[in-house]
């Protein structure tokens, strides 16, 4: 099973990629869509969306999970995440690949058995099982490779939403 | 100068597409894309997509503007318009054309000449402006036109990023 975990994000989206195989995982591959600044906001969409696409299909994942959002104080910000989560769902959605999506506090129960974990906990998680040399940086790459973690370690019972209704 | 005004959605995305002629402004054609809540999420945006190509491919609007958006109470509902958001701009990206955008009050101004004109006034003015027999149903369309006219009014002194910024 190849999942491919995916952190949000206009300026930075982390990706990882694991593979599965009986209880064991593997990272395939992980790393960083980064778009500058001195782009229009557009433009950089089109750039997220396009290395997406690429991705996809360098990695063939079975199945993409994305971090749900949570709005937070930096509204402007949000909106362009959240419009990022747009294009990035549209490339995973014309791959026919099923999403998943799981709040923070699940990728941490997921990853590292708590809820309350702190980030250096994840991060010291994600190196253990997938035996890094070192933690993967910056945070969204470590974050994106959770999710995928939590998407392998996940049952039905929690969130796979798959096509049903991802929000 | 031929003008396509967007009031972004998922389930409803407004469109209005307007010539403008000298002073004169001339109604195009005017709709919703409308996605089922039977589908799941990733599909109806890619609904949205799609249409969207489909319409600026139609249509070929030399300038696309968009509605502004602020995060109101419902959450959820707000972040999945702001990713349709996310889709539509890429597809008008990916066609080449500028993109503006309106915050609601810039919108009443330039259609009505006021920023605090009520929803009734605006969809009046559309009706006037345009020449219509009635005003356009739902009002995510006369809003779409609204926001089209904003355009046509527009001078660069008024939000008109193009390129440059649209956030």
């Amino acid at each position: 099973m190849r999942i491919m975990g995916i952190d949000p994000g206009y300026a930075l989206v982390g990706y990882g990629v694991i593979d599965q195989k009986g209880g064991r995982l593997e990272a395939v591959d992980y790393g960083a869509i980064q778009t500058e600044p001195h782009y229009s906001i557009p433009t950089r969409m089109k750039q997220v969306y396009d290395a997406m696409k690429i991705l996809l299909d360098r990695f063939q994942p079975e199945v993409v999970a994305i971090e749900k959002l949570f709005f937070n104080k930096n509204v402007n910000n949000a909106l362009l995440v959240v419009q990022a989560r747009g294009v990035i769902i549209l490339a995973v959605e014309e791959a026919g690949i099923p999403i998943t999506e799981y709040t923070p506090s699940q990728v941490k129960v997921g990853a590292v058995g708590y809820g309350k974990a702190e980030k250096r906990q994840v991060q010291e998680m994600v190196k253990m099982l997938l035996r890094l040399s070192k933690v993967p940086k910056p945070d969204d790459v470590a974050d994106a490779l959770a999710i995928a973690i939590c998407e392998a370690h996940s049952s039905k019972s929690i969130s796979q939403v798959g096509r049903g209704g991802i929000s």
